[in-house]
């Protein structure tokens, strides 16, 4: 059957590429935001395996993906949704929602996603399969801090009017509850693992706003009344990602804002239980997923650095210099490495997180955000 | 090109099944018991896809996955370790290697398998590749408890000696630390999410013992010193699975042994913070992926019964008959369903975790365990 194998043979081309990504809990996407693209990568080769185009303006862009850790959907800031199939490496599909958009989310059931915008503000909602539109909520307000949440709801802030919106989508269209004074000016938001505390970041007054979601009617928390931009004017995009919070377990971990150093919070009182030090003004502190040490980047001119904390002791127990632009940091799930973009030394850097010995770089077109397929198992990521 | 096309859709049907699994990411596997069978199974399509069969004596038998969530190591009780490929759905290799084993972990950079045996007591390390053994770890002692620790170790503790060791493969060979006196007959343990505490249950005492992971030297730390049998001997296949302990954050929620109640445990103090009456015996009490509820069942006679507990009130807010023999639990990673095994009825049920009801039914031979892939991103699972 020479004839047959052989046209077998070139049956099979078609389907190589995704046989060699057949499985895919170890997979990842790096945003490539100058060219446009995502680099597809594999944590357990350590190693770069192809490279997406085509996805528009991707700066400041992230994503979610599907519950099979298949498909990626990325929210551009541009507005445009792209979902990136990741076993067969193409786009399955994009639609531009929007003018100007700052984030999404995906339902914990995995049907719906979730877009917030700035131009025309609000959320819009569409079919995780098809793209369809499912729902639009007009919001009048820049829209921020769009996290999902369990019980198929989403939750959202408004810059404008300082209301955070609970989007309940388990009926099949939105039953919206609105949560008033919040704060002047929230800038961004992030929702503990659990799914039950949503904390705002504001940029119109000093202090955090909490919301305990478990509760029958959540009502505003004040949390940190000393914890704000103090004296110092800064401009918003300096502003700490809350994203890039940790939770080591038993407190919180943030980045202080326009000065060098960390705040720590007890997660059930949420009251300061302490500060360490810092080389720079911090941007993300991130967790290893194990909670016992925290890594920490920084802001321009300052960001060619990372400092790791312990967060038993709260010293400072390593510092290095991947390169320059350090914007990124991604662990892998149960913690044994990370993942580092260097932007402007066009590498992602593999770190041993207990050696701290650097394993591999990798070629990236100016790299930022690090997305593991893991995440399509968490809430709020 | 008629011809041709039709070869291909020969050709086609050898990898047909390969390609319906192309991603891992909410699949999952259940232990067929009686038939020493898997049932391949899909959370997004609530559907089974397909049995592998051939793995020996598979009565209490567990299994971890691959990192990148395409191989199950499945331990069986009669010694044997099979290695499963979910995407070609067939057993890529099986070795014996022991006469009577108890359970396995999976390091938490996915290179290393391990296995805790009764006879011969001990624990065996195999490339998690190859399955070719990288380390034989003789203990002079039924071997219980084993699970998988941040920084390459295995942690897994004596029945007859009352001793726990951390081998710490980190280095490619085992360096092992001993710590004594944990206790008359450890029977089982668990290891908490963060991979921080490790807590044996004992038969031959009263109580617990915890381990502090973080610790420079771990000690022995006694729990609940009147947690036990009290008055009433009880055979050991009747003592609770300490893997069922929820960990609802604050809290553990602890099966009482020998006693109709759950107890709760503030998971920083190890102190008892209060008690729940149940239906029955509990065997597992599962926390929901967020925390905000606990799902319990019981042993025989009382094992057609499941109930819900809210985990801020303690209360029971849901009870009802799945039916006869329910033996497990496994939610959703993101918690919005749960699957049960009802072994007697034949078939695993899934259900709401919000609404409480029942989505679909599924045919199975006598089902046990049921374990999705997400687990291959857990400490511990």
């Amino acid at each position: 059957m020479k004839t047959l194998s052989t046209l077998c043979a070139i049956c099979a081309l078609g389907t190589a590429l995704s046989a060699e990504t057949i499985a895919t809990g170890d997979l990842g996407l790096v945003i490539e935001r100058a060219t446009g693209s995502v680099l597809l990568v594999d944590q357990s080769e350590r190693a770069a395996l192809d490279r997406i185009t085509g996805l528009g303006d991707l700066s400041h862009a992230s994503l979610v993906y599907s519950s099979d850790e298949r498909y990626a959907y990325v929210f551009g800031r541009d507005g445009g949704l792209t979902k990136v199939d990741i076993v067969d490496r193409k786009i399955a599909k994009r639609v531009v929602q929007a003018g100007n958009s700052i984030g999404g989310a995906i339902s914990d059931d995995g049907t719906l996603v979730a877009v917030s915008n700035y131009e025309p503000g609000g959320v819009r909602i569409f079919d995780a399969d098809t793209l369809d539109l499912v729902a639009d909520i007009p919001t009048d307000s820049k829209t921020i801090g769009l996290v999902d949440a369990p019980g198929g709801r989403f939750v959202f802030t408004m810059w404008d009017t300082g209301e955070t919106w609970i989007a309940d989508m388990s009926s099949g269209q939105a039953e919206i509850t609105k949560i008033a004074n919040m704060g002047d000016r929230p800038y961004d938001a992030l929702i503990t693992g659990n799914g039950r505390t949503y904390i705002t970041g504001l940029f119109g007054e000093d202090g955090l706003t909490a919301l305990d979601l478990w509760a029958d009617k959540p009502e505003p928390i004040r949390v940190l009344p000393n914890y704000g931009r103090g004296q110092e004017e800064m401009p918003v995009y300096k502003m700490p990602h809350l994203e890039g919070w940790a939770h080591t377990g038993g407190e919180f971990v943030l980045p202080a804002v326009g000065h060098h150093e960390v705040l720590w919070i007890d997660s059930d009182t949420l009251q300061e239980t302490g500060r360490t030090k810092t080389y720079g003004q911090p941007v993300f502190a991130m967790a290893r997923p194990d909670g016992r040490h925290v890594w920490v980047n920084f802001a321009h001119p300052k960001n060619d650095t990372i400092q790791v904390i312990d967060t038993v002791t709260k010293q400072v127990v390593h510092e290095f210099k991947p390169g320059p632009a350090v914007l990124h940091m991604e662990f892998t799930p149960r913690g044994h490495e990370v993942w580092l973009s260097v932007r402007d030394a066009g590498k992602v850097a593999v770190y041993d997180t207990q050696s701290f010995e650097k394993l591999r770089e990798i070629e990236a077109e100016s790299p930022s955000g690090i997305f593991f397929t893991a995440r399509a198992h968490r809430t709020g990521l």
